[in-house]
């Protein structure tokens, strides 16, 4: 039998067994570890995106495990390997696939939103999303390379480079991966945070931090910057006054790259952006390229992910743990699905 | 003596006698021929830049002359050879300097706004921002060069390419000369305008035409490329509706070109940035390389600056050249300065 967590709206969960799926051609069953909950899992527990997620649903799409049984005519896994998964199930026929851009494909579903998630025992998904993990990464750490494959895209999409200055307006779990990541890059990083617990976090990861709300942050950046402004500003805070204040930072020629997911139009300063010739950049998700530099990143520790996991909790408690993190004070927490032993 | 407009505030202009200033070390005097007025200027003249522009200014900074006279040390050029300039001069010790993006220093002086302009017969200026011109080029259509600049500016930081799909929200002299350089990179491209005197004239000169009024344009836009939505698009009617317009056109992975000058802070859907990984570039002025194109393409006939050019006014009736173009119906007024000869 499959123990599995189901999301039944209004921030209830039933945690039940049911039968286990058996997978089908092109298809593996994973034993799931550990699995990670995101803001978006967050959010749909609220119930904000049941029109696209209709409850009873496993959610879950940050996750680590086993491969527990394949079906017929896989043959590239072995039963025990170590994996995670990429959650992204694209069509290959659009024009965001047919021009090489498959991560945004118009018709993505993506997995544990779209279709069933990793909030389970015994999960069967097809073989072409499965990533293999070196065989001696803990399995909670693994967890945590889906939201790092986030930061190494965002990364990536701003073209930061040795010697310029990043600032990252919002610390939260992808706020503080894209710092990591971004000084791994050989730049020097800001993070802005109102939170005083999470600005000791990322002080604590070796980040310069600053409190925007006692600090005249553009002066500061001035300075730190001989005059010039940010070269990068990422925008995680997903908040009207963010977008405000990252074009205020950028020098000219910057990028501003929005990470943060804006339900609605914001008012963005287009006469800085002309005045600079700022550049802005969206970013969604993450490609395979991003995933492998992800799996190395956490592997060799310069992802610190065991300081980002606050919290492991029993699958039989996840209403617990989705309360955890609204309640705030926690950073990444992870789900213990039973299928790491 | 020196013949020169001055605007005087209030759409007003005195047009006098004053002496001509000779060239000082470094100087040179140019015999003006020909100056455009541009959406700028008409702007300053509408009182709407008395803050940065004090009456009497002398405005104009699209122009072509001769060489008149040379200052003490000047030698790279010599009296009557054809010229128009760059009208930037840049401090070169900001931080945008020594990034190498002088054109946006931080203490920019754009000629003929911030300092006199070339509105008068006899015009004198550093020689550092004198652009020579081929000999056979007529000088009318060499005072579209600095238009021509802008626009191949423009194109060059959309990156478009052979076989990508440009679209133009405006159909003015700058968004026709933008369509006309994007068509020359071998894109296809469609010029949305409401005007349909200014549509008839961008049909004339070869490019695709759309009345955003009476078309579903992202509908036509989808099925013009099958689907994807426009690689680039620039928006070049500064309004609102442009902005949001251009984002529901562009493919994924499409890039929105700032080029219309936005006095306000306007609503951007920062959704669909994320959604289909956009990108927002700012763009101002030109560079160096981007002049030297203007000259080959307006030189070469691939910009057809002669039919761009539906006035030319004698300097002193000045007045009448900017409500001819206050008045619509016009594209491209230039003022004939008398130094042509």
């Amino acid at each position: 039998m499959n123990r599995s967590a189901h999301y039944v709206g209004e921030r209830s969960f039933v945690v039940e067994d049911t039968p286990s799926v058996p997978p089908g051609p092109g298809q593996v069953r994973i034993a799931v570890a550990y699995t990670g909950i995101c803001g978006t899992d967050l959010h749909i527990a609220h119930g904000a995106m049941d029109q696209r997620v209709r409850p009873p649903a496993v959610l879950g799409h940050e996750m680590s495990g086993r491969i527990a049984e394949l079906g017929p005519g896989v043959d590239a896994h072995r039963v025990g390997d170590p994996v995670t998964v990429m959650p992204l199930d694209w069509c290959g026929r659009c024009p965001a696939c047919r021009a090489g851009h498959p991560h945004v494909c118009h018709r993505l579903t993506f997995v544990g939103v779209d279709s069933p998630g990793a909030m389970q025992r015994s999960w069967t998904v097809p073989e072409r999303i499965v990533v293999p993990l070196p065989a001696d990464l803990p399995l909670p750490r693994a967890a945590l390379v889906e939201p790092t494959a986030v930061a190494v895209h965002d990364v990536r999409r701003s073209r930061l480079t040795a010697g310029e200055h990043a600032v990252v307006i919002g610390a939260g779990p992808v706020g503080l991966l894209i710092g990591v990541v971004a000084r791994g890059t050989g730049a020097t990083v800001t993070v802005l945070e109102i939170d005083r617990d999470r600005r000791a976090l990322a002080a604590d990861l070796g980040l310069t931090t600053l409190d925007p709300a006692s600090v005249d942050v553009p002066e500061a950046i001035r300075e730190a910057t001989d005059g010039a402004g940010a070269d990068v500003v990422f925008e995680v805070s997903g908040s009207d006054t963010g977008v405000r204040l990252a074009t205020d930072l950028l020098a000219v020629r910057g990028r501003l790259v929005v990470v943060a997911i804006h339900p609605t139009p914001r008012q963005v300063d287009l006469h800085r952006v002309f005045w600079r010739e700022l550049e802005l950049i969206g970013v969604r998700v993450y490609e395979p390229d991003d995933y492998a530099e992800a799996v190395r990143l956490v592997h060799g520790g310069r992802v610190p992910a065991d300081r980002l996991i606050s919290r492991i909790v029993p699958l039989d408690e996840v209403s617990r743990a989705f309360e955890a993190l609204a309640a705030g004070g926690d950073v990444k927490v992870l789900v213990d699905c039973g299928g790491g032993a």
